[in-house]
């Protein structure tokens, strides 16, 4: 009778054990985030001295004094047993690392998916914007209105109409988060500038990804050419310094963009060769425009989309692995300029999961 | 025999049972981090609209079209069973959310720190700062070269040489950290403009305890003027707009300081009347002149002291519950102008939370 007890008893604690051993490891996975190490850093820029003798009697003269600018602002989180490689994220342009953190709607946005994933994160403000706004450089910041400019560049829709069926939620709390997160340059954007950060924050983690958006993907492209500790690059809607090696830079691409036609960059044929070396993703969302059309922004994205599958067929032919995915022909539909931020960002998210895992770089 | 042999097994399964549950409490204590919810999100601010109407095909004109600015941007972690109210960090002049991150040496700030401790935190970078760097004004940003100055100002040594027994780490790369950390305004400070996306911030999360630095405090004390939901002020070497009611403002204090006198400033009697409800803990570091002197940092730094005691005891004298502490006078010597971030800063964090212990406001 006795033994009886003790063999319930001993079931009853098994199962109490095994049920908190269960939960503990379902909270990780669904609901609790679990950091090893979290903390913020500058990396890169560069110094300026003005020539004398700092006079601590006479300390608000410049003589003799530094100024420290042109650093990117890095905030890492690290999960436990983290992945193999973390990801790096580069904003695009007049955003900064908030672009990547809670959606406008406020939704996680991938720096909390990918956590979760257990991918560490570094998300960098690039020198010049954000929290990196200490420059070398003097800027003139003047407010001008023009968001109704830039929800209908972004692709939410040619204002005040959103895209049938657009990702971007529809109420206007949002749209004002959406619009509040852009932040000015305090100096001139400098892709060699914000490569060279980027390429020394890879320095100090060591192997990564680098995931780029918009504008931030030519420094992405420089900091791959710079620095073989980059072991891959996703790039969404990338636009502007596309890099060709010398004399094999394509015609220009007209197009109504309200910033003109699209040139490539030349670069010698051994830095090119550098970003064969390494896979490379880039996806482009919807509403762009299959042919030319004077709907500038469509036809803006058209131009960015064919200089890329241009490029991408350059990488490949000189052995890359390039390949370029416009959403809408995979089937996902409504993709404004920010795809990792919309309504569908978890769809998006596991795209980037089946790359990265095909890749085997998870 | 057998019935011994259950006995054995279940104290051993009892023990895995134990040293399981201890391990994982050991871990959120000391290692691991965890967190129930994070995210970003921008709270205040204003609009400005230009006359007119958007024309979609002519979108760089700014008729018609709108600019959002002057918001704060606000980053939070909130832990699993948060304490009952959650700290929000309010930064000083020329820095960022960065301040309370890592310090410059890398070691865990305020952020981390109180995390760890079960409080929710929300770093915030002020309007026309930062992430938040959107302004309804024109600004021009010069690269003045004056960080031998600011070394100077804010108590880390006479430059080039430390204080004795300075709490700021020696190493040159920790000084080049606390540079960079540096970031400018991008529109005129504005006190009001802080307060109201402040007090903003305190209608969406409800009930928490306000922590500011040097010139956050003015905005501060504003802050928990407007709003009730500012449970307490703790003002790391708060300095400018220290409130005063109408008919008690202070003779200004004459100093050597290179920012000339320091003033009160006058508010409603009913203004003034508000912080007397709330405890309010400030505290002030290392090398604060006694007496006047022409050591113009150490003087400007008395001129706050001064001005802070007048002010604690002007609301003592209508009912409040204000504190002074000058950290050297309680043994605790060689703090910076930066105490939460100084190589002491586990001592400043524990006098933080006992002074919350104590006021029951854990």
């Amino acid at each position: 009778m006795k033994l009886k007890k003790y063999a319930v008893l001993l079931v009853v604690v098994l199962t109490l054990f095994m049920s908190a051993c269960a939960r503990n490891t379902a909270n990780q996975r669904t609901s609790l985030l679990t950091i090893q190490q979290q903390g913020s850093f500058m990396v890169g820029g560069t110094t300026i001295s003005e020539p004398g003798k700092f006079n601590l009697t006479n300390a608000l003269k410049p003589q003799g004094q530094t100024l420290h600018g042109d650093h990117a602002y890095v905030f890492y989180q690290i999960p436990p047993k983290a992945r193999k490689y973390p990801l790096v994220f580069l904003h695009g342009a007049a955003e900064s690392k908030k672009t990547w953190e809670s959606t406008p709607d406020g939704r996680e946005g991938f720096q909390t998916i990918f956590l979760r994933r257990g991918f560490g994160v570094y998300l960098l403000d690039q020198p010049r914007r954000g929290e990196a706004g200490k420059s070398t450089v003097a800027s003139s910041l003047a407010p001008t209105p023009d968001e109704q400019f830039w929800f209908t560049q972004f692709r939410i829709g040619n204002y005040p109409d959103y895209f049938d069926g657009s990702q971007f939620p529809r109420d206007t709390a949002a749209l004002e988060q959406f619009f509040r997160q852009m932040t000015p340059n305090t100096g001139n954007f400098d892709v060699n500038l914000i490569a060279t950060a980027c390429s020394q924050l890879f320095d100090r983690i060591g192997d990564g990804i680098l995931i780029t958006h918009s504008q931030g993907g030519g420094p992405g492209w420089f900091t791959a050419i710079k620095n073989e500790k980059v072991k891959a690059v996703v790039a969404y809607e990338p636009f502007s310094s596309f890099v060709f090696p010398v004399g094999e830079l394509p015609k220009p691409i007209q197009s109504a963009s309200l910033f003109g036609e699209l040139k490539g960059v030349e670069v010698p044929l051994s830095d090119f060769e550098k970003l064969t070396r390494i896979p490379i993703m880039i996806y482009y969302g919807d509403n762009i425009a299959k042919e030319p059309t004077i709907v500038w922004n469509k036809d803006h994205w058209r131009a960015g989309l064919e200089m890329a599958k241009i490029w991408a067929a350059t990488i490949n032919k000189h052995g890359g692995k390039a390949t370029v995915v416009h959403l809408p022909e995979t089937g996902i539909k409504g993709n404004t300029h920010f795809p990792f931020s919309d309504l569908n960002n978890l769809q998006i998210a596991a795209l980037l999961s089946d790359f990265l895992k095909e890749k085997k770089l998870d």
